[in-house]
């Protein structure tokens, strides 16, 4: 079954959380394979989002209450899990704030500043980033390695702590009748999981906010709301 | 010989053009092989140059005076490149404004819109993305062709005379005695073109206007100007 999977964070912590999360999925395509100035993109959002928000004390209580939770659990008493993220609390504490030696390097500098402007990354108006892109791969790849490796602190915790919220949750076959559904929880809710197969033609919307959301299913091909009954498959966690 | 070629523009025109060209082959890089999400850079970067400015008359009067040029020169009578800018003539003639479609078109709206912020281009940001790129390639390709094809008629005529304007122009050798040189001219010049060998460690910055440029060369790694005599090759298009 050729499946689409979706997702949409119910308040801002996770929000927040899948944006980086995107982001670093991206830093290491970049990582695998040289997509020429290509990489700088997901880049240079990483080095907006995190100046304009500082996540390291918001990801520290996360990770606190993580450990609490699993420490709770007797049976997760020597897991992995509580190794991988001392550590992690451990990185976060002592690390800088990221993106601050970024902040400081020419070459990077000169490339966010165009790179903001639609078409200005020609050869002329950055002759830097094209002797750069001149290099042999593998430099290159080190040097992406080592700006990716600033953030790091940052984007392990959040993969980490996303995966294991999203294992904790389990998919139910849910029907939206005339492509809509709606729920509510007594439980607060942060992410919200739709499965759904590719052949329907159809990609979800969904809005919602801690104890309520709602499902509206477009049609792709006109761009409307779709009129038929949606069977897809919905995980919810909290 | 391991060789960097910078480009300088000279002149308005010049500098719009080699834009375009250069945004014309990151689109025919994305035609070729499937960059995912990252195909839509060049595109929306396309999208704001043409709607901040028609090229079309610009485009237009430059064909004709390439065509007066062309004609004059007996041998070139029937040159492959007056038919070629002929045929363009005719496209853009019967062109409407390029982009145009692309406007109307409501998921390319959506995409462009969010674009534009940092890592925005999550799955919850762009559902609809996120459904495109489950598409097979050769289907987004053709999607992707269809848009791109709305450029075609400024970007044909553009790429054609920057080259032929290139093949008219030789390289000579120079030396910039530390890192400097500097040169004016009585005709108006439009196009700088450095050679330069990777080895050097450096990259040219030129500034000019017309009759006149400079190149300072830039030390990569120190990111400061060079105080050596630098070996280089130089053409001057008119």
């Amino acid at each position: 079954m050729s499946e689409l999977l979706f997702e949409q964070p119910l308040n801002e912590k996770v929000r927040n959380y899948l944006r980086l999360e995107h982001l670093a999925k991206q830093l290491d395509t970049h990582l695998e394979q040289d997509h020429q100035q290509r990489c700088f993109y997901p880049l240079f959002a990483l080095c907006e989002l995190t100046e304009r928000c500082d996540f390291r004390s918001e990801i520290l209580k996360d990770i606190d209450r993580q450990l609490s939770l699993e420490s709770s659990d007797l049976a997760a008493f020597e897991s992995p899990l509580i190794d991988q993220l001392l550590d992690y609390r451990e990185q976060l504490l002592s690390a800088e704030r990221p993106g601050i030696h970024l902040k400081q390097n020419r070459f990077i500098s000169a490339l966010r500043q165009r790179f903001n402007m639609p078409g200005t990354c020609c050869n002329f108006d950055l002759p830097q980033l094209h002797y750069w892109l001149s290099k042999p791969w593998h430099e290159r790849q080190q040097d992406y390695e080592q700006w990716v490796n600033h953030f790091r602190c940052l984007l392990n915790p959040i993969t980490l702590m996303l995966s294991s919220s999203r294992e904790r949750c389990e998919y139910q076959p849910e029907v939206a009748p005339a492509g809509f559904f709606q729920r509510e929880s007594t439980q607060a809710l942060s992410l919200i999981r739709v499965k759904l197969h590719i052949d329907n033609g159809c990609y979800p919307t969904i809005s919602g906010h801690r104890n309520r959301f709602a499902i509206h299913f477009v049609q792709f091909d006109q761009q409307k709301h779709s009129q038929q009954p949606i069977e897809f498959l919905l995980a919810t966690c909290d």
